[in-house]
Formats: structure tokens, C-alpha cells, sequence
């Protein structure tokens, strides 16, 4: 067991901000970037906390990531905001496009956000969240780089990116219904632990480099992984790839692969981003769309609270005690990551 | 084998008109029945084509759908067309609404149609083929009434309809990328063919009365269905039923379920639907995203060709062989089928 250290938030904020000062990083980005670290942190989502901010810095370090990097806004119709990232990190990207986009879907019924040229190395719920809490539904899709083969094997062509989905619909005086989940049947980063450990992957995860079922984590890693759900959920990854990188002519994930000078280590790569907002107010005639949903919550949320699985935020009270929590006695981060974060500046 | 009978697509739109005329429903709506019914056909979507006439009747006859329905069209938002199909079926409210929506999305660059008191009971693909046919990527999804329990079991709580999710992508001179597929594992009716030729179903399928994995179509009937994918397959179904019947304020599919006067027989429910277009002139600073996505499909496509299995249309050159055959030769429909039709007149 490694041993902890306890922070509360403004000493996660203030740990992620000085390493990631000391890249060069403009204020404003480093503070988006702080800000995504702590609330991933705060939620429990340990691998889109402080355990990314070696690899933010080093992103820079190799020259993929642009540090005065200043994002352009601009509204290309009327229900069309794009967002030029300009080598620079998805949060600031984000931070400054999605008030525009609420703002387009709320006039306009629903707008979509284009972000191009950015690095997205956090987690999609932060969007779909910010949207929610607006009153509107948002979808959320990235591309990254290549690792997931299409359907269920005879290929370890490297098609898709772990391709992420999130979906949030807003809840009123609740915690909003929100999952955001990878197109890939495991994490990455589940692979290699299981490799550490010497266990078996479960099956339907991978194949080998010749297209072959394989349950070995490092015949995987040399291989590709597997989308979850089969050839169903291999459409839903290339739904992804269409609308995260097809539509905003940036890096397929296969390209953004062969573009990539840091191959075999975690740090993010040039991609494309969409995010959708409904507004809830115009798709009905008559009743609240919002109240009306909160039957459906009503009776998956009465089987079982909490339900929704790690890949799915925020439903049930499990995140938000969680949430409350964190606000109130702080987090628990191991001793060498705090170190080595510390080590940065 | 089942006596066949070789019918050109004139004969089958005719043989469809035909029987639909008795039911009273107004000239449109059977235009509009027909038409959909026989496109079925040409595409080898038998689920979908002849097969399906009964059920049509028999829900005007049940008092389910308003053979008179005229739907109504609002620009209910700049970006947001609203249809109300006034209990009838969903090829002639669609018919009305398709060209608002493309046009809306034209204009603002993005749209949504939001379909509500509407009988949905053909596949989803006609949508979103229509939209890609102008250049627009399009998304639609509709709820039905409940068979489908959230989770990998442990309940056997009916919460979603099959709901289906369409996706196209539209391709430059070439068959455009479409997907059509159910949440569900397994669709309904392929668990009663099992049952009928004395198959064990696939695992993960479905569950019994009590939440337990079932490998007994019987079984299965009397319980719940599963979704594709396990949790994360749950979740697209959540999403589809959110989108199609929260949005729009429909019947939640476990709603329609317990309205429904015909729970055993297929007949069509009233339901919610959202199909979604995104014009691609606006999504990209440089660059066109039709052209920039032809080296992703030439990647998938390049593996197999027609690769994608039943539950996904159109892409690949089988369906479009199978299309112009159609076309040329005429199809194959079983005498019993065509003599129950011709029955009904």
C-alpha cells in the first residue's frame, strides 16, 4: 500500500500550479488546467487528477503542446461555435468557448462547439457538466490517437482512439444524470496495471499484432484493443472518430498516431473535439422535459443507488457525498506522485 | 424453405398500398407507409419491408394510431423543428419534417426535429440517409415501450424499448457511412426464432423473471432483454431514451408499456423521436470534413469490404449491389407472407 498523503483542494490547485508554471504555460491556461486537476481530484477520478501533471509538463517539454498558446473563439453560424485551440490545452480552450456555446444553444434551440487544435488530457465530463448545469443536455466526443483495432478481431489495425462519449441531462435540484465512458472495452493504463500485477485480461479486451484473442497485457499492448460491445460499440467508436475529428478536419486517430513523437508515453496529442447543447425549453410542446425524465431516474436510481459504474459520473449520491467530502477533509494523494510533482519545480 | 414469390419493387409498393388503403388512413400517410415499407424491401431490411403490413393494420384497427392524423410543423426555435404526428405513423410526419430540419440546419448550421404522438415501426436509417443525401451528418434515435432491463442483470425491471440509434456520415459519390442499430443485444424477434427452432440464445442476452442470466428464449420473453455492451451499452440506451422520449416529452418506454392495449403482438407504439443534422460547411476552419474522413472509411473499409454486419447499413458496396439488384430483378418474399397481405384487401 503507498503511502498517502492528505490535501485539501486549494493545496492540489496550488501543488499543479507551480509545476505547471514552470513550463512557460500562460497564467490563464495554468489555471484551467489547475482547476480541471482539482475537480477531477475532488470526484474521485484519480487518473484525470494530479497523476496527469507530469505528463501536461512534459507535452510541453517535447514541443506538442504550443505553452502561449491563446484560443480564438468565433461563432462560423449561428449555431456554430468554433474553437482554434492553437496548440494549446483543451481546458482553456474549453473554458473560453463553452459560455459562447450555452449561449448559441439557448437562442438558437441547440449549437454545436467545433474545438480544433488543442490537447485534450482530461476527463469529457467537465463539458457535458458545465452544460447540465444550465438546464441544458450536452454531448461530448473526442478523438485521440490510435490504439482500439474495428470489431472484434481478424485485425490489430489501429482504427479508433480510446474514443470517449460523455452525456449529461440535467436534473433539477439533483445531481445531473451524467456518464462519460471510453469506446475502448479497458483503460489503457488497466492493461499495463494488469501486466504489473501478472493477471489476465479479461476476454474481448485485445488481440494480438496478428488479429488474434489474446488475455496477455503486454501481447496486447504490442497489438491493439478492442471497442467495447462488440461491432456495435466499434460503430459507436467510429461515430466518435466522425464527430470528433471528421468534422473538424483535425487528426484522425490513426493520424494523430503516426504524427506522434512521444509513441509509447502518456502525454496528450494534437485532436479534435465536439461538443453538442439541446436546450430543453424548445423540444417539447407542452410539459417540462426535465421533470418528465425524472421518473426514468426515479426507477433505474430505486434498483440500486449509485448504479452507474466508475465510467459513469455523477449519478446517485455516491459522487456527490463523494464531492462533499472532498470539499470538506480534502483527498488522499500518494507520497510519490506529491513528490514527484514537487520535483517539477 | 418457405415458397417464395419474385415481386418487382412496383408490385410490392402496390401490394402494401393495397392493404394499407383498408385501414381508412389517409392517402399521405399510406404514400408515405408504402414507400418506406418498399425501400425496406430494396435494401434486404425484410424486418422492415412486407413483414410489416400486418402490424400497421392492426394498430390503426386497436385504436393505437389515428388513421386520420394529419402531423403539424413548427419552428418551434431557430434550431429546433417540432413535429406532432397526431397519433399516426411516423414515414408521412417525417415526410413533412425532414426538409425543415435540413433547412435549419443549413441556415444555423445545426438543427434538431423533435417528433412526439408518433408510431414509430420502421428502421431508423431512412432519417439519417435522407439528411447525408444533403450533405449533412445526421443522428437519430427513437424509444419504444419497454422489454430491455438497465445493467447486466440483477433485475429483471423493463426500462428501455430496443432503442435504436442511426448514424450517417455522408461520403462524396460513394454510399455514405450509415449504422442503424439496436441497444438491445438481441432484437426481440430473433429471441422468438430461437425459441421456435429450439436454440440456446448467446450469454449476456437476456435475464428471467427474477434478474438471472438465461440462455431460454422462453425464458427470456417472460424476463427482460439486455442491452449490447453491458453497462456501457446501458448507457447508450439511457441516452437514446433520454434524447428520443425525454426531449420530447413522450411516453418513457416503460410508460408505454404499461399504456399499451397489445403488450404481446407487434404492433407499433406511440413514442418520441430526435433526429439531429450537422452541417459539415461549418464545422471546420480548413478543410472539408466529407473529403478528410474518406482516409478513415478507405482504413475500416480497406480491411473487409462490407464489413459491417446487419445491424449497420450501407457502408461497403454489398448494400449498394443488393440496392441495384433490387431495382433491376425485382426481390423475393415469401407466398405466405404476400397471401396474408392481399388477404387484408
Amino acid at each position: 500500500m503507498a503511502s498517502m498523503v492528505r490535501l485539501q483542494l486549494v493545496e492540489v490547485h496550488a501543488a499543479a500550479t507551480r509545476a505547471l508554471l514552470t513550463t512557460q504555460l500562460l497564467p490563464a491556461s495554468v489555471e484551467a488546467i489547475a482547476s480541471t486537476i482539482t475537480d477531477a481530484e475532488r470526484d474521485g477520478c484519480k487518473s484525470h487528477g494530479l497523476f496527469r501533471v507530469p505528463g501536461y509538463c512534459k507535452t510541453v517539454q517535447l514541443g506538442k503542446a504550443d505553452a502561449g498558446a491563446e484560443p480564438a473563439v468565433e461563432l462560423a453560424a449561428p449555431s456554430v461555435v468554433q474553437v482554434d485551440g492553437a496548440r494549446g490545452f483543451a481546458p482553456l480552450a474549453l473554458a473560453r468557448g463553452l459560455p459562447e456555446l450555452a449561449k448559441a444553444a439557448k437562442a438558437q434551440g441547440v449549437a454545436v462547439m467545433a474545438v480544433r487544435n488543442v490537447l485534450h488530457f482530461a476527463s469529457l465530463w467537465h463539458e457535458v457538466e458545465y452544460l447540465a448545469d444550465r438546464g441544458l443536455v450536452g454531448l461530448a466526443c473526442v478523438s485521440t490517437k490510435a490504439y482500439v483495432a474495428h470489431g472484434v478481431g481478424a485485425s490489430s489495425d489501429r482504427i479508433y482512439g480510446t474514443n470517449p462519449l460523455a452525456f449529461a441531462f440535467p436534473r433539477a435540484g439533483q445531481n445531473h444524470l451524467i456518464f462519460d465512458q471510453a469506446s475502448a472495452a479497458m483503460a489503457r493504463g488497466e492493461i499495463s496495471l494488469a501486466g504489473i500485477a501478472g493477471e489476465l485480461l479479461p476476454p474481448g479486451c485485445a488481440v494480438d499484432e496478428s488479429g488474434e484473442p489474446t488475455l496477455d497485457p503486454a501481447t496486447a499492448l504490442r497489438g491493439a484493443q478492442l471497442t467495447f460491445g462488440g461491432i456495435k460499440g466499434s460503430n459507436i467508436a467510429l461515430m466518435v472518430e466522425l464527430l470528433a475529428a471528421g468534422l473538424t478536419a483535425s487528426p484522425l486517430a490513426y493520424q494523430a498516431a503516426e504524427n506522434d513523437n512521444d509513441p509509447d508515453s502518456m502525454t496528450a496529442t494534437l485532436s479534435g473535439e465536439l461538443v453538442l447543447a439541446i436546450d430543453p425549453a424548445h423540444t417539447a410542446a407542452t410539459g417540462d422535459p426535465v421533470a418528465h425524465a425524472e421518473s426514468l431516474f426515479g426507477r433505474i436510481l430505486g434498483q440500486q443507488d449509485g448504479f452507474l459504474p466508475s465510467t459513469s459520473r455523477h449519478c446517485g449520491s455516491q459522487r456527490a457525498d463523494l464531492r462533499r467530502r472532498s470539499e470538506e477533509e480534502g483527498v488522499d494523494v500518494p507520497a510519490d506522485l506529491l513528490a514527484s510533482i514537487t520535483s517539477l519545480t
